[in-house]
């Protein structure tokens, strides 16, 4: 059984695995981080002592969860002091091998979700995807997540790949939309706040009917004249005129193309 | 006081409206549509007549409200045979003044939202956006909306297009992210529904901190490795390598841009 557990990393995602752990009765026995800002702060939020130095990580933890850049992993796992410990790291597009190093047993754990800093979430609502080398550390993990989250499943690093990829699109992506639609307000005086009830809406019936059938607008409709009318107005946007045509486009051609198949 | 409505139009948003003037206590005195199928459909629903020919719109309503297509607007008023009556189109992109015509007294009621045959909305949570002509029957109409809606407000012709082109942003586009996301994922066999989670977390986190600030992802980190990654993994995609690139640049440009601001 997983009881005691050390925290390789401080940034948002290593902070709120570590916020949750301990809510749900673990021990951190130890967080790391290059800084000793960002280390003493995570050990006073989590009640534990901190090192700046990967030789000081101490023997003894149950799993050793590395939460760093993806593109400080190999670096990390390279002066990773311990051997035959169970480590996992928690990157979306990181492949597990890259933990195949001094007898370690790799692991991921990958909480599939948002993290900012000060913004608390309700961690039983989070999606882990947990991946493996040895059966046997499996169990221990799955065990371990779901005492967590209820939302746990068991994926490959070329699914969880694409997974990330999948999440760039729903998360940072619409948020992107969210922003060019504040930006475009705000430049005319108007607020964002007035678009809430529609985006909560786009939501629903996205999930009610997936976001194929919930399709509405101008371009679905492949509704020439207010199309053009719209792209004529951004031409003072910068670049969101180009993002309009483009993405406009796409719904026109994914709905012809289907339509076409339906026939 | 607007008691008595003629809907000019059956689709998704004239049933919805009517719907909802049905359940605030209105009178819908007619339903026009092209085709009987549609007219007599809505008007099933609203209990009230209907027609197929503009020649036999009644009088004697205190609003005749157009929710055709936008291409068909300017053709509906050169045919409505009356005059001197408050007629409001419902477009977010239409002028005003295309209802300049037969002494009309033009004015635009729009509702922000996105409306789907079969799924139900709440109206009183939806925005709805007033213009008219004559001052007099702003008065009228914005009681009248009220009656409806807790969120009315009075907006001219080039706000209201602001407002659609920032719409379509976090409407339409939004949407077409969640599309590509499922695309993605049921391409390997994955299901949509594991998305659901980190959807609604970004758009709380949008909602309470603005989209700029709640950004994350590899293109706000300027995590060139995995968007290299994620690039060379959607080249069999078709155009979503293309959506990956453009999408990314752009928030990266925004954020360096804001940063240098900041500075």
């Amino acid at each position: 059984m997983i009881k005691k557990i050390t925290l390789i990393g401080a940034g948002n995602v290593a902070t709120h695995i570590g916020v949750a752990l301990m809510n749900a009765g673990k021990e951190i026995l130890q967080v790391y981080s290059r800084t000793s800002k960002s280390a003493s702060e995570l050990a006073d939020k989590l009640k534990c002592p901190y090192t700046t130095d990967l030789e000081n990580i101490l023997p003894g933890s149950d799993l050793y969860i590395i939460s760093v850049a993806d593109s400080a992993i190999s670096k990390t796992v390279n002066e990773f002091p311990l051997d035959d410990v169970l480590v996992a790291h928690t990157s979306g597009s990181t492949d597990l091998d890259v933990l195949l190093k001094n007898n370690l047993r790799p692991a991921v754990f990958y909480p599939l979700q948002t993290f900012s800093k000060n913004v608390e979430v309700n961690f039983d609502q989070i999606p882990l995807f947990l991946e493996t080398f040895y059966e046997e550390d499996m169990k221990k993990l799955k065990a371990f997540a779901g005492e967590i989250s209820s939302k746990v499943y068991s994926i490959n690093s070329q699914q969880r790949l694409i997974l990330h990829i999948s999440a760039v699109f729903a998360c940072n992506f619409t948020n992107h939309m969210f922003y060019i639609a504040e930006d475009i307000l705000n430049q005319h005086q108007l607020d964002f706040n007035i678009l809430k009830p529609l985006i909560r809406e786009t939501v629903r019936k996205a999930e009610l009917s997936g976001p194929y059938k919930a399709q509405t607008g101008p371009a679905v409709r492949n509704d020439k004249s207010t199309l053009k009318l719209h792209s004529e107005i951004l031409s003072s946007f910068g670049d969101y005129q180009k993002f309009y045509n483009f993405i406009s486009d796409s719904i026109i051609s994914k709905h012809n193309q289907k339509h076409k198949y339906k026939k």
